[in-house]
This record gives C-alpha cells, sequence and structure tokens, in this order.
C-alpha cells in the first residue's frame, strides 16, 4: 500500500485483548480510520472457549502515539481492551543467558545482524566465560555472574539490577542451564522466553537426549516457551521436530538437537519482538 | 463465543477484496456491527505491489443474506468491492474429474465422509469406467464420457451440460490425464483446480517422475493450482514435497508422489472450498 | 542388476541378528556367493551399546529356500545367528482390528490395492459392525466379534483362533478402542503393530488431543509401534507429526492427528511387510 | 562393538565401486576379515539402471592403511573396483569461497567448531573484504582475491595455487556470486561443492526469489550439487524446502531462502567430508 503522506506517517502495530462482544473490530478499525490509518495487515481471533478476543493490526498513520493512545484509552472501559502499541520493526532491548552451549546465542546474533531479526542484544549474562568472545565479537557487553547455592540469590538480584538499569523488555534463556526461582519467574513473568531441549509434554528429567535413544524415539524436538513459576510449562510458543534414526547415537541426538532448539528458539523471538504473541490463558495465540 | 439469540443466527462467512484505501475494515466491521454481527475470525491482508486488499470473516449474526448483500451493495460503490458471501461449512457442489489413477478421488471422497470437508461430491466424469467402482461405494454419480481427438468437443460439450445441470461450483482434476481446451478453460475460469504431479517450476514433458529420477532429485513434489488458458500455469494454490533417495525406482517416485498429490489437492479443495482463497492477479492469498 | 539366468531366479530378502563380532559379513556374503547370491541391496548395523548386530541383504539367486536355510543353519552355531529368509514382495498376511474409525482401514486397504503394499488382507476384525461396507469393498472378509466386559476373554479367544485358522502373520490395530489383556499380547509378541494417537512420550489418559489443546501445542503427532504386555510402551517402528495453530478445535486436531496417524501406520506396515524393521532389545533397527 | 585390541586400532572408512556382479561383499567382507577387521556399519546398493555397484564400510582393524591398500590393490582387478581408504572423522581440509553474504561460512565455521563437522576449514577465499573478520574469529585466514572480467584468468590461477599449496581437498562455494570458469570447473571436479539458492530445477536467471514471489509459489527451497561444467547441474547431493505464503515479501524469502541454503549446503558437506556421497553417472548414492 503506498499512499502519500507527509514524512511524519509510521507504521505501527496495534495488539489489543478483551472479552469478546460483537462491536470490537468496527470500533477499532472506526478509531484507526479516524486517525487517518491504512490498515495493511490484520489478524482477529475470538477464543470459543475462554471467550477471548485477540487482535493484531500493522496500520500506517500519521497521528503520534499519544494521540492513539488517548483515542485507545477512551474507548477501553467500553470493551475492557488491553491494547499495545509499538512501531514496526522497533527492536526489543534483549538479554540473553547462557552456559556454554553457544548454539542458540550465535544463531541469535547472527540473524540480529543479518536477518533484521528485531532485536537490540543489549547484554549477555552467562554463569560462564566460555562464550564471551562470541559475545565480543557481535560487540554485544558480557556479564559472567557465577552461580553457586551460595551465591544464587545474590546472582539473581544482579541480574534483575541489569534488567533494569538496561531497560530489558525481553531475557531469552538461550539454554543457560540454571533453574531460576520461582520469584525470578514472577517478577519476569510474559518478558522470558525459554527453549526446552525437548518436544513438551516428553521425557522428564535431566538427561532427555540419552532417555529418548533409549526409548528408539524416530523424531527429537524442542520446545520455545514463555516462562511461568512452573519453569518447563509456561505457554507453548513453537515446536519443531527432526527425524533421526538408530544409527545416531546420543551425541548425534544432541547435535541434531542443537539445530532444531536455535530454529524453534529463533523463531519464538521474533514473533514475541513482532507482537505475533498473545497470551490466551495457558495458550498462545501466535498471528504468524 | 457464545452469546445468546434467536434460533435463526447464521454463521456467514464473508470474503471481499477491492482497491487498497484507509477506511475499509472499519466499513465493513461496522456494517456488520450494525447487524448484530460477532466477528468469530477475520483476517485482512493489503498487498504492496498489486494495491490489492482482501479480507475474509466470519461472523455470527441474525441478519439474512439479503440483508446483508443489500448493505454491502451499498457500501461497494464508495471501496469498489467485491464481495461474497456464504454460509460457514455449506458444502460446494464438486464435480471430480478423473481418468484411471484413484488415489486423489479416494482422498477426496473418503475425507468428504469422515472429515467434514465441506463439498458436496455430485459427479465422477472420467474417460475411463475403471473407477467406477469406487464412485459408487461412495455414492458418486459416475458418467463415463470417453475422449477420442474426434469426439473431444462433444466431451467437453457433455462435461459442459453436467456443470449446467448439476449446479456444479467447482471441477476438480483429480489426476485427468487429458488436457482441456483453452475454450473450456476459460468458461470455468477460477472454478476448476488441478493437481500438478510435480513441483512447480520444474520438469517440463510428459514424465516428471522419471525426469526426477535422471536428475537424482533429493526431493519430489506437488502442485495444486487454478486453471487458467495456460494449464499448468495457473494461480497456485498449494505445494508439498517428499523425501526421496537414491534407492528408489521410477515407480517408487511415483507412489510416493500419489501421497504427495492427494495431500496437496485436499488441502486445496478444503480451503477453496472454506473460502480462504483469495486470488490477487496470478498470485493467491491463502487464509489459513 | 542384471545378469542372465534360468527362470527360477528368486529374489530372496535374508534378515539376521547375532552377537557382533569379526567375520559374519564375509560369512554371509561368502555363502550367499556359493549359492549365486547377487547382492542387489544391503544394510548392516552393529549397536555399539547392546552388542547386537543386524544385517539385511536382498539378493537374487537360484538356490532354494531350503538350500539357503540349510546354508544359514549351518553357519548360525558358530555366530549364533537368528535368521529369517523370505520373498521380496511376498504379501504378508495381515489381520486388520477396527472399532468405528475407518481412516487407518482405509489408507491400509486402498495402498494394498493400489501401492503394491505388500500385505495380504485376510480379514477385519472389529468389535462395531460400521466399518463392514468399506471391508466389503475390499474384498475383505469382515468378522464381527462384540467385546463387553462379559465376553472379553471369549472374544480374545475368537480372535486367536481367526489368527490361526488364517495363517496370520501379522496384526494391525487400526484405531481398535479395545485394551487387549496381557494373555494376547504375549501370545502375539513381535506380530502386532499399533498406532497411537498421540507422540509418544505424551499426555497420558484417554483424551490426547483434548490435551494437547488445553496446552496449547504447535504440533500433534503419532506414533507406531509393536505391542508388548505394555499396550502403549512397545518398540517404535514410526512417528510423525501436523503443525497445527491456536485457530484449531478440538475436532481439528482429531481430523488432522487422522492424518498422522494414517501416515505413520502406513509406514510401519510397508517397513514390517519388507522385513526392515529388526528389534534391538526395546529399540527398533529401521533400514529404510 | 567393543572387542579388546593393541591401542592401535582404528576406525576405518572404505568406499567402493564397481561394476555389479556376484561376490563383490563376500570378497571384500573377507578381505577385511583376514585383517582383523570388524564392520560397525555398512551400505551397498546396486543401481538396476546403470549396474554400478557401491559400498561403503565402516571397519575397526589394527591393519595399517598400506596393509589394506594392498590387499584392495590386489582384489580390484578381479572386480574392477575403485576405492578409497579414510581414517573416521579425519577432517577434510577445506577451502570456503564467499562473495558478501555471511550465513553459509557463518554456519559451516560454528559447525566445525561446536558440532564436528568433520572438516579443517583452512582457507576462506573472497572477491570481497566484507566477511573478513567473521574468518578472523574462526580462525580462518582469509584471502581476498578481487574478480573484475580482466582479472579473472588470475584470480582463478591464484585460487588454484591455493588449492595446491594448502592440500586442499574440497572447495564450497557458499554463496560466491562468481561464475567459475569451465576450465576450473574440470580442474576441481568432484571436489566442489556449491549451494544454488534455489530448489533445481527451477527458475532460471538471477533472480529467484523475485520470481518465486511474482509466481506465488507456497514452498521455496535450495539444493547443494557438486560442480560440473555446467555450472548450476551437477550431481545434486541435497535439497530441503521452507513454507511461505502471501504475506512474506521477496526480502522475506531471501532471509527465509538463507536458512534453507545453509541447512542443505551443511548437511551436504557434512555427507562428502564423511564419505557418504559417491557418484553414479549424473546421480548421487547418499548413505545417510
Amino acid at each position: 500500500m503506498s499512499h502519500t503522506s507527509e514524512a511524519t506517517t509510521t507504521h505501527w502495530v496495534l495488539t489489543l485483548t478483551c472479552p469478546d462482544q460483537p462491536g470490537i473490530v468496527a470500533a477499532v478499525a472506526g478509531l484507526l480510520a479516524e486517525h487517518g490509518g491504512n490498515i495493511t495487515e490484520s489478524q482477529q481471533f475470538g477464543d470459543p472457549q475462554s471467550g477471548l478476543f485477540v487482535m493484531r493490526v500493522q496500520v500506517t498513520s500519521s497521528a503520534s502515539a499519544a494521540e492513539l493512545g488517548a483515542a485507545l484509552d477512551a474507548l477501553s472501559p467500553r470493551f475492557d481492551l488491553q491494547w499495545s502499541l509499538d512501531v514496526v520493526g522497533r527492536p526489543v532491548r534483549t538479554l540473553v543467558m547462557v552456559s556454554t552451549a553457544a548454539h542458540c546465542l550465535n544463531d541469535l546474533a547472527f540473524r540480529q545482524r543479518s536477518e533484521n531479526l528485531p532485536v537490540d542484544l543489549v547484554a549477555v549474562v552467562s554463569n560462564h566465560e566460555v562464550l564471551a568472545p562470541l559475545a565480543q565479537f557481535y560487540d554485544i557487553p558480557f556479564h559472567h555472574v557465577p552461580v553457586s547455592a551460595a551465591t544464587k540469590a545474590d546472582a539473581e538480584a544482579r541480574l534483575l539490577a541489569l534488567v533494569e538499569e538496561l531497560d530489558v523488555e525481553l531475557v531469552v534463556l538461550a539454554r543457560y542451564m540454571q533453574i531460576l526461582s520461582d520469584d525470578l519467574c514472577r517478577a519476569l513473568e510474559g518478558r522470558v522466553i525459554n527453549i526446552h531441549h525437548s518436544f513438551l509434554p516428553s521425557f522428564k528429567g535431566a538427561r532427555p537426549y540419552a532417555q529418548a535413544y533409549e526409548r528408539g524415539v524416530k523424531l527429537i524436538g524442542a520446545t520455545a516457551h514463555y516462562v511461568t513459576g512452573d519453569l518447563d510449562e509456561g505457554p507453548i510458543i513453537e515446536q519443531d521436530v527432526e527425524r533421526v534414526d538408530h544409527a545416531q547415537s546420543v551425541e548425534d541426538l544432541v547435535a541434531l538437537g542443537q539445530d532444531v532448539e536455535r530454529r524453534a528458539l529463533a523463531r519464538a523471538v521474533r514473533w514475541h519482538a513482532e507482537h505475533r504473541v498473545l497470551l490466551d490463558g495457558h495458550r498462545t495465540i501466535v498471528f504468524r
């Protein structure tokens, strides 16, 4: 769509949720039209079970964020709207937590640099030092925050302080091998994406690939999800699988698993950063 | 979504296209709201290249088709709308053309019976008789229309007569091995779906699987598309592939290809019958 | 491979397992060469964990089954061989058990007829009557064996009797919704393939698709496996998945799940019937 | 497989091709058994069309390369064998050619470092300088070899000189945007892998993604293949696809295409380096 306008036209992305009722789309579309908005992409979904209505709109308009926000605030009471407005493509300030496995960090950093993954990687935090050179290559400040039973509380406090200082909007657990405390999970709820090294629901416990090998599975998978109090049980954003066979050792499964992990994680981070993921109770609506 | 209503509430599916301009969604959503419509699913897309705007809405309303149609007609001039209204799930009257290969017909008939594929299979037309028992098993009237160079014009006339008589809305070429004349293609344009036994663009000519074998490809595919004057070049609706390897003979490729063909065709027919496929010049918009 | 021979040349498939040790392949290949055998396809695998060696060979030879068998018997003590010899493509006598869902039976019967799936469907056994016409269409004798708590033992006895009478080599549980007794499982061990309507390990319990919906998974899957005493825990032969999203209802998941189920089951049955699946403890070796 | 042996046991990979005839496997397996060989993995294939027999064996043995080689040389005349022997996992000396796109180089270098991709990246050669820092990060010597019409012959001479000096076994064209001369292709035949930014056979010409967009395809793909005189027509090693839809711009297709490209290329390089790819005329046999 190209209709001429002053240089100040902005490409906005608006997401909103509310209890489903007639007239929502008309009201929102009317509001946008009154502000000279031209809708370029839009998706709606009404969950017949939960009764939640969810909408994502990309719209060009010369109205300011303040103007649009005021209009949305005025509309909210009528529909009990929760809304969020951002500029399409604005990089989301992201902190990546890692331990020693490089594949997810390497993939995210590469995609940020080369594929316009709309994130700004403002920090890498690790309980090890081995990935410092990788962070440095991508010009991402690296913070070594060792964790032991004794220092765990301090380490989490330091992480929270970094989140504050750096205005972090999204924390990505990119194969970070420490369990976050319930308090931390709650403090950051909705802002933390984890990549689970298995296809959920799946083998429980510490060595999923070894269990998958023992069981002789023919597919291995990975799950990207939001973190809630229950670490591996948060709302699923994306899952993917890779075919394996009997000839592959546990080590082979781990290597193949890394491919699936980074792929599923990169998609989840992209969709989150593009405001395509909305929560509907324990499920996600993903407007791909 | 459940809001109470008289028993006469209908679940409508509305599709429309028009040149993109501000205010379309607001106007349409407003129109639906005025008729007590509650939007349950909606997707819009504005093609930045062609300038076409495309919308598909599922909406419950107690308004009649006549009421909604009158309102849409009144709105049309302002936006130059092309619209279409149907009842969600209404079976599309479909005629299937086959030669001797059963896999696509068998799949469509089975899905119609068991999976609520929203089509009504009103006729099978074939230039051979071998698939008559299959049609009979599924209670579909079978018409044997032999084709030779001499009788081709008559055969096509008979097909067109059947399309008329039976109020056929969709013709599916389910591995029908005759080339339709340009006249017939034009007469039925937009209402004929073909399954091309190859991944387009691809090997040209009569024996694509043999060519694929010679070339040593590692994937084979199939393409479901609308038929235009140029038989294999119409707008693509769906494509799929299957992995193959060196050990597979041409016959194996054909068998695997049949799996891909019926899968791609079934999806294309379903999406068409659910009014999810809209034309944007030579491309399709598929609101899956 | 084409070397001339008398009309009596047969295409054999030989499978064997034994504890791994040097010289096995040489001994077996030597034995086959001594009988004029020409190997057309061969795969071996030595499991580094279990120490089991597994081999599958397709070989053309004018030797008889008796001659080859005698030679293999003579070789067996040296390597502690377990071997099996069959003719490539010989249809495996197969009994299919169903309840009311048609998709797996329909798929197997269609592939048997049209794709040279090397099985001979000698009986359909069902605790319902609804699939009798489908069996009849494919000319498969249909046996209605109702099952209640009171008649379960009798029903299983009748099944075992049919297996005997009909020389059944393979029993396929094609969405048969009854749990087999441990005794029956043991009596038929290694000869029963089940399709599990879920991606194992997975949601436990009766309504996996409802659970998958609640959990908001992005992929659903199915697992074809041998039946052991523990019904859903036998060695996995094949798994497959299909992508789903938030807009799909539980009913949609069931319909998509049927596609995955029949695909995974058809592959498992084909590989079993082609003697491509060998047991290695609780895992399968599949020489695809 | 673990049978005790002196520390000098080596894990060998032997590949061989010859005209198909009875007795080959027996002779080779016998030869290996005579040298105390224990076969851990083995695959054979006889192409029924070309009459070529192809075999790949992994075998542990305390025999030296010289001993095994002498025995194979002695056996060769009887079967007209072409054989090759290497140590399992030995890194193949590899030179990567790039222009400005980083995704393939980044992926190969990362997999070499983290996933035991068995290559030794001895040089990056580029007609641009933009990827020098990436090469440096991975400690790979970077050679800037500009190419113009006037300097093309010199540039190719310099490449050949590097191949000589560095004992290069494999050249990977990792989105190198220059066309190699026929002479160079011939000089390096069988040792050059290219990633074609399209699913072959496919859109011809310079802008495949733009053509794919115009055509409205639903899948995009990539093809990894050996380079022969005809640049994009050499034997195919691997192909892969990714699903796309109408909402994706040409730029989106390019980004998604990069994912497919690097995945297909990495697999092709791994299989080549593990001696799993054998030529059968214009087709490849890939023993995955």
